[in-house]
């Protein structure tokens, strides 16, 4: 029966249709916790150096935290990895809603799937057990028609289902995992890698799950979030969108491909026009008191239905301001299709502005997209767009590989305006507008990713001090757009801490501070965890997945920023601020140093894996 | 009224004869703490780079920790510090006792002595008032006799004395400050710092102390503390020389200046011997239930005093096992002498076992010491030499420059028998028994120091493994005399919390882990702190001191050990075993990287320094 707390690994070998269990030690997950460094510990122990990640041996990663389904406000997170698709580097994406508890209650902490099945299958995972089966009816179907079909098959509407979509089937390069068929393990294209392997879907259940060792000793962590309730107040009425006008307000809502700050339809797709307009739900993650998600519905224009739930922010800037686009429905539709097919909504929506962009300079033509007018606000080409990246289609097929890889195919100068690192495209947060950020923009393994980097805005406020102090530092408060060495050295605490987050199972909107991460896993594990034992495992996780990439032909070369962030950013008074280069280098030099990375590979030194007790990790980059 | 927790500085000019008083804020100390931090914060924010250490411009730093005489085990400890005499470099010593408490109750965290008097002096610091006296009468006096004057004269029996002694008085460069007659702030040479200024004592007394912010947050590391009681019955029946047999059973028992291991007369001089044949009673210091104190008495051949205490392992080694000496009340005697005229026994006991040694090897002869036999085991010499260090007296004038000085004066190759690293005589722990050891004496900012260092041992057991996972690592159990890799890269984190525990008052001796540091200091300061933001004041104290060092001269090649640990030290088992250079420089190496130090000047890098909130410290390097 299920453990669910350190418990046992599914690996499963398709080619081979072959299932086995692997339990490691305790001190295994003590040292890599699960999430992100159980997958960047699979990925480097266990593959071979220069594997196509479309192939058979590129393993894909669930991985849930320790802690992942613990009785804690917004412990219901897993993290999924691969070799990416779309980076050629460490693949990896969190994600919340109800399927990692699941699949611990299922009785796996998690699951490697390796090998390709010569026809689509799916996996069923329950109570235990695990089976291989045959999915030929689900393939090519929108996800909440796999998820239903999945209930009425195996007879339980309480079986929780993580799929690739048609995107995946197709190898979209930032194809997703799409979990619940409304929360998206949205980035580096691991849709593609479980595309490749044409499993369709796992759906897992579990009728047990283990109690913590010392149950009482969640209560404190619990109280702490629960009663900072009224903070997201926010958060909760108009969802993470609520912030779409402040942000236009300052300059820093991302618009028409990033070229500006300003949208003039912004009010139109804020997050209160959603809850005025289409918000017929609000939706939460498990164990989660603040419910950011939406439920929207509409019969307008374009048909929206509710059971893909509702647009984000990063989805109301990359396929709303980004391409120009201002109706929301469309937006709110284009959000729909992303969930219907695994798509990233972050990569299709810079992806098609990128497009839009080079349509309006005259480096695309209609005889390029199919004869379909590009102009930035085209809301109808935006959707068309969305549908044919899915499927594949026509000037989609080209989209479908990711601004980097279309902007090399095209040519004619197209590339000056991807706006992407690592060949991943930028999350609707400018660095021009949070210097910091840009540091862990330009360094993150994943490429541009937001979900486990360091946002300035902490940093503005004194009220945000006691965070900061706790993980070691006393400083003043600072601006945004401003690049202190400070914020090199602050970068890289926060990102060990974001990275720990991710393998612990916990999201990043409650306030947590260290020591509730530790109380949390001591009560859970029962192990007498210190919280400087834990950001050494977030550093631990984060070295790792620099090892990897360096083995995988990254260096600190490939640490940019697009061309597009050396232009000024409009701003409301008239003034424009780029990314100030000089600054900017000086700022990841001194990032490495700290991180102890080497300034040419861009790897952790021997030195480095050695203090964070993974020198095997060093033994990779020999070859 | 005194504040007592992150209350008042009292400066003290002693040319001027003016008093003033400094109230730094709170974010001060909590960025330094006390102790080391403040010390190493004086000596590099506010001294000129170069100055002579027996000159009136280098302060005299007596330092508490925010802690120090909080209502906890072994919380009473206080730091002195000042440019050393006797390495050039940073000088520090942390001490037990009362003293630090009574200073704190007096009214001040700390008291920075600058200048030099025309005439003896001492200070009266109480409730609040402090003034400068007269000390014409005490200057010459043994330090019992000066604590009982002060008392008399004062009309207070409590009265807390802190004094130079004699040996401070003349100047010798490792002389002393002797607190309560019987602790000493022993290494670096600061006695004779007082002594240039004239200033024979500061006699303290307070009658009010602090509340604790949270008294009731004190409980939980007391209980745990004093729940292990029972681990240090040892120490308490038989005190820090109870170990002296089983250290000379396995041959790492310093003897005849470190040319061996084994120490035939070992027995006679062991904690046990000394119970049965000397002891009067135990001692302890401030609020500590370890009590590893002695009090001896004999009215043989040597007369002892009880006031002096006795012996503990360091003087028992080093004027014992060292010199050859088995007599057990000649060391007795000779640890009264040390401690009645305010001589460091360890690098006393080391500079006669070095003279001795050269005196055997026909280096040195008679008429270079007066006529006295220098042969090892030579007890009288030995007592008469301590005596003539202390009065620089014939040729303990020359002793009395300490081993490095002495053996340039004296020339004939005799440096090659010098026992010391930056000019500071090594403690009785051998680093060829434990490697890691070797690690921390070639790197700390004041030489051969076991004070703050890492020692080995815990690496041993499982047992201990604890306590290194609550600073992050995950280790198997590995041999003393080994030095894998992860040793440099625990010693880097052990010695910042050794650090710490110096910044914050805390003695090393009960087994206080991270958290219990915090707790104790969250709940004294009322400060919501983080084990992790401690740490970071450990390693921001140790960077400071060796920021200093650097802008004193020293650089990367001063991070050595002397040829005596290059020669096989013979054990039991007929093999013998030197410190393995090429492994010790790898890992000094492997050290540096991990703590950020630049592998030239051996100084903390600018980005460490940003990292650590203290980029000022990089500026005095730039002259």
């Amino acid at each position: 029966m299920p453990n669910g707390y350190c418990g046992r690994i599914l690996h499963v070998d398709l080619g081979a249709r072959a299932l086995r269990e692997e339990l490691p030690d305790e001190r295994f997950y003590r040292k890599y916790l699960g999430g992100w460094g159980f997958i960047a510990h699979e990925l480097l122990a266990r593959t071979p150096q220069g594997i196509d990640p479309l192939s058979p041996e590129n393993p894909l990663v669930f991985a849930a935290g320790v802690v992942t389904g613990a009785a804690v406000p917004a412990g219901g997170r897993h993290a999924v990895g691969a070799k990416s698709p779309l980076t050629g580097g460490f693949g990896e994406a969190d994600v919340g809603g109800f399927w990692g508890r699941e699949m611990k209650a299922a009785g796996y902490d998690a699951i490697v799937i390796t090998g390709q099945s010569a026809s689509p299958v799916y996996l069923w995972v329950h109570d235990g057990d695990a089976e291989i089966r045959d999915a030929a009816e689900l393939w090519g179907k929108p996800t909440a028609d796999v998820q239903r079909l999945l209930r009425e098959d195996l007879g339980d509407p309480k079986i929780r289902v993580a799929q690739c979509g048609v995107a995946g089937e197709n190898l979209v390069r930032y194809a997703c995992i799409m979990h619940d068929v409304n929360r998206a393990a949205g980035r580096t294209g691991l849709g593609a890698v479980m595309g490749s392997k044409r499993l369709r879907a796992i759906a897992v259940r579990g009728t047990g799950f283990p109690e913590a060792a010392d149950p009482d000793g969640l209560d404190q962590a619990r109280d702490y979030i629960l009663g900072l309730r009224d903070r997201w107040a926010g958060f909760r009425e108009h969802g993470t969108a609520g912030g779409v006008l402040s942000m236009n307000e300052v300059g820093r809502l991302p618009t028409r491909n990033f070229r500006e700050g300003q949208f003039e339809g912004a009010e139109k797709i804020t997050g209160s026009t959603i809850t005025e307009r289409l918000l017929v739900a609000r939706d939460t993650c498990y164990a989660c008191p603040i419910a950011c998600k939406r439920v929207v519905q509409s019969d307008g224009a374009y048909t929206v239905d509710p059971a893909y739930g509702g647009p984000e922010y990063e989805t109301i800037a990359a396929l709303g301001s980004s391409c120009g686009v201002d109706h929301l429905e469309a937006v709110a539709y284009g959000n729909q299709l992303c969930n219907a097919y695994g798509l990233d909504t972050i990569s299709t929506g810079v992806t098609i502005a990128w497009a839009m962009e080079c349509f309006e300079r005259g480096l695309l033509t209609a005889d390029d997209t199919d004869g379909l007018d590009l102009s930035f606000g085209n809301h109808e080409a935006m959707t068309q767009l969305v549908e044919g990246i899915a499927r594949r289609q026509g000037f989609g097929d080209l989209l479908a590989e990711g601004t980097l890889r279309a902007a090399r195919a095209i040519g004619r100068g197209t590339e000056r305006y991807a706006v992407h690192t690592k060949g991943q495209e930028y999350p609707m947060h400018d660095p021009r507008f949070q210097f910091g950020l840009g540091i862990g923009y330009a360094t993150s393994p994943t490429g541009a990713d937001h979900m486990h980097n360091f946002h300035d805005a902490p940093l503005e406020s004194e009220a945000r001090a006691a965070q900061l102090q706790a993980l070691g530092f006393l400083v003043d408060p600072m601006p945004r757009d401003t690049l202190p060495r400070e914020k090199a050295a602050i970068a890289a605490t926060i990102i060990r801490f974001q990275v720990l987050m991710n393998c612990i199972g916990l999201c990043m909107f409650p306030p947590y501070r260290p020591h509730h991460v530790r109380d949390i896993l001591a009560a859970v594990s029962g192990w007498d965890v210190t919280a400087i034992e834990l950001l050494r495992v977030g550093e631990r996780a984060l070295a790792l997945a620099r090892v990897y990439n360096a083995r995988e032909g990254f260096a600190a070369a490939d640490d940019t920023h697009p061309p597009r962030f050396a232009e000024p950013l409009p701003r409301p008074d008239g003034q424009g601020v780029g990314l100030p280069a000089k600054e900017m280098a000086e700022a990841i030099d001194l990032y490495y140093e700290l991180q102890g990375w080497d300034p040419v590979t861009g790897a952790p030194t021997p030195a480095k894996l050695t203090e964070l007790g993974i020198p095997w990790a060093a033994e990779s980059l020999d070859g």
